[in-house]
Formats: C-alpha cells, structure tokens, sequence
C-alpha cells in the first residue's frame, strides 16, 4: 500500500491540489493520504482575532488554537479533500486520530517551553491497526487531518509528517508500505539552488557519504534521519519528491523523479 | 440497532452533552449518533464576519456558510463527540455524508427562493449501506454531522432531522432500527404547557384521532408525519423523548418516558 503526505503546498493552491487529487484517485491497491494544515488556519485564526503564539519557532497549540485547528484541518480542509476526492471516484473517508482511536497520542509534557495540546505518537502500540485494516479492507481510502486525541476526551495537534510516519510503520506489519513525502523541491539535491541534481536513490551507506562530504543540508537531515527510522520499523521505501511525481511511482518502466530512500 | 439524534439544546449545554454521551456509550450493539449544529456556528459566523442570511425563517447556505458549518460541525462539533466518546470507550468515528460516500444529496433547486449549498436527500439509493455496514461490523460507532455531498466535489448543509431519517430507512434493509429523537420536551404532549401529559403511545389510528381532536399542535405535525414515513419505510419504531430518558429505552421492565410511535 501507499502512504502519501502533502503539505500546505499543495493544499494552498487550488488547481495543484486538484490535479495531485486527480493523480492520488488513480492509484491502484490500498492508499492513505494524510494532509498538512495550510495557510487558510492562520487566515481563518486572524479573522477569528486568534493571535499565534511562537515559541522558539514553533506554534504553540492554546485551547482556542486547538479549537481553530480542529474546525480547518479536521472539518474545512479534510472535507474539502475527501469530496474532491470523491468526485474522483475514490471512495474516501476523512479521519482523525480520534475517529476508530486510530492514533493516541500524549500532550507533549510541560518542559522548558509549554506547547499546549501539541500530541506525540509513543509508537505502534498507539495506533488502532484492526479498526484502520477493516476500513481498507472495506474498500475506502483513509484522509487524515494532523489531529489526534489523548484518550481522555481532548484532541490534540499533531505534526502531519508524524502522523504519516506512525501510520505507515504500524501498517508496516500487515501491508508492503511505501511512504511518499510531497515537498517543495524535486528530491533531496546534491546542490540546494539545483533542481537537476536530484539524488535518486539513498541507502545507509550513501547517506553517510553524503552527510561526511556535507552534500545534505542541516534541514534535510532529520527528514532523512525520520526516513530511515521509518525504513527500520519495517516500511518497504520512503520517497521524497513533488507531488507531480506521484504517478511515477507505478510505471515499472520508469524510475521515480524523486528521490528514494531504503535500506540498501 | 438504535439511531439517536441529537440537537443543539443538548451540543449547546457542555454538562448535558457529557451526560448524555455517558448514557449514549452504554447503549448495547449496533448504534449510531447524528448531531444537529448548535449555537456555537452562528456565534464563530459572528466573529468571521459572516451575517447569516435567512429567507422566511430559514439559514440560506451561501458558499461562506458552507465552509463556516463544514468547519463548525464536520470539525469542531463532530471531533469533541468523538473525543468524548472515545474517553468513555465507546469507539465511534465521525463522518459526514461525504465520507464514504455515504449519504449523496442533490443541491436544493431554485425556485422561489434559493437556499444555496442546502442538499435534499433523493431516498434510499443515496445511501452506501454496503460501507456503512462494513463499518458497524468493524464495531465502529458513526457520529454524523449535518453534512452531506453532491459527488461533485462540494459539500451540502442538510437538516440533522433529515439525515437520521434516511440513514433509519436505508439501514431498517438490514437492521432492525429503532429511531430517538431527542427532543426538548419529554415528548409529545396532550398539553403543551404540561410535561407531565405525555402521549406514550402513537399508532397511525391514535394520529388520525389526535389530528382531529386538535391535540397535536402544527409543530409536531411534520415531526409526526417523517416519524410515520420512515416507519412506512420499514423502521421499527420512532421515539421522540427528552435526551435524559436514552437509556429507559433498553430497560424490558420500564415503559420508555417518552412518546414511542409505531404503524399500530
């Protein structure tokens, strides 16, 4: 099966995100798409008089912004794509982690900085996979918002990128899993300002050549790092590349434009 | 199975939905939960900016109000029942008509007066009960929000009354469904002033003689005449009942508080 992630990208460009739907709708076997949040939070926050609190860069998740993300990412933004999607013919259903307790996730507890109701993901014990496999096996397509619950009646924010990673290792252990990561960028570059020079494929060995010759940048190496992570808990290969680069995936007589990432 | 809606006199009061979800949890087999919107949407509208429109009585759903109750109740509402119920280990997941396809509606046509985004529900045939079938047998519990979609890539604002009633009458194919309404009063009631003269039995017979004798007053009467279609439809039975008396439904030794209608 696969596993796609798309960012805010995708999500704030209407015709982009219509065309990566229309190409998520044509792959074949057991699929799952997990979405970012997008712009239209922080819009939707300003108009709402909800004032962002950063703390060391990131967004800290105060009750009232946990209410704005639960309302866009899981209500506006999931439904919007789960009926485009359907449209498509691709019969979608728009989840949380709290909708089939398919991920439980812990408020991040208080340390130097307080990031409110911001939720980790302890690990595959956390995901409900029977409730998730009885879903694919009905035939539908899972679309997840980056929300989770804590089990105890709150939701909780959680980073997109995680969401999609925990996913694909707990389904790891009944499905061949790939994991695609939409980005910005064609593949993880050799030169950062050259889009041609994709590094096509990456395994342990390659990556600490790269990263002894200084080739991968500082904000590539946890993306990797989280990659390779994935790939030891069992997931088949983890691809990062434009969303246009989707439907290469399937086409056995071509490689994959991105970049992709296993083992060996 | 027993399908309940609930409306905004219960979502609106954080202590009566808590109690209510508490009994909802406890309800044995097959079960599935609509709710309406609430106060909560029109006060975000509010502060969006949005100034609902209405047309003799009724909320017109212009593209801005679309997303505002996409937001409100396919998110924000539907999400804390979820959350709720899961905390009470009741494992339900949240939809809307457009996850798993599973209630497709037809935008209102223009007539006299255009309601915008409001989606009707043709019958049976816009029901994927083979999904949501596969979903009840998963164990899933569904909490609808009042949401369909017109499989074109749009979501609709379809009355929650609406919803539990077509959702009753498609799965009374394969369930034995019994239909709660929640109501603010203890249910119908031979004096409207007095709680205590409530009417426990409805046949069609008893209707017909209420009607005549002037007893059911011109606000129950369309509340009456969906309860007796979808028992026509092939539902089992429609109470209609304070949200407090839920669990008196499944008790053999108690008659339920409120009014239970049924064909004779």
């Amino acid at each position: 099966m696969i596993i796609v992630k798309i960012g805010g990208n995708i999500l704030d460009n209407p015709s982009r995100l219509h065309s990566f739907l229309v190409d998520f709708s044509k792959l074949q076997g057991p699929k799952l798409l997990v979405h970012g949040g997008g712009k239209i939070a922080s819009a939707i926050g300003q108009r709402l008089g909800i004032t962002p609190v950063m703390v060391e860069g990131r967004r800290v998740t105060d009750a009232e912004t946990l209410e704005l993300v639960t309302m866009v990412y899981g209500g506006l933004v999931n439904k919007q794509v789960v009926a485009q999607l359907q449209a498509l013919g691709c019969n979608s259903i728009g989840m949380t982690g709290a909708d089939a307790n398919a991920i439980r996730a812990t408020k991040r507890p208080l340390g130097a900085v307080d990031y409110g109701y911001a939720g980790d993901v302890a690990g595959n014990e956390s995901i409900n996979i029977t409730a998730l496999d009885a879903i694919l096996q009905a035939g539908l397509t899972p679309v997840f918002a980056p929300l989770t619950h804590d089990g105890n009646g709150s939701m909780l924010n959680t980073n997109a990128d995680t969401i999609a990673s925990v996913l694909a290792t707990a389904l790891a252990r009944k499905y061949r899993v790939t994991l695609m990561y939409c980005f910005e960028k064609k593949g993880v570059l050799a030169d950062a300002d050259d889009e041609g020079s994709v590094i096509h494929f990456i395994d342990q060995q390659k990556y600490k050549e790269l990263k002894v010759a200084g080739i991968v940048s500082a904000g590539m190496v946890p993306k990797l790092d989280n990659a390779f992570a994935a790939l030891n808990q069992g997931v088949s290969q983890v691809l990062i590349g434009e969303a246009e680069a989707l439907l290469s995936i399937e086409e056995t007589d071509t490689t994959f434009a991105g970049t992709t990432i296993s083992l060996n």
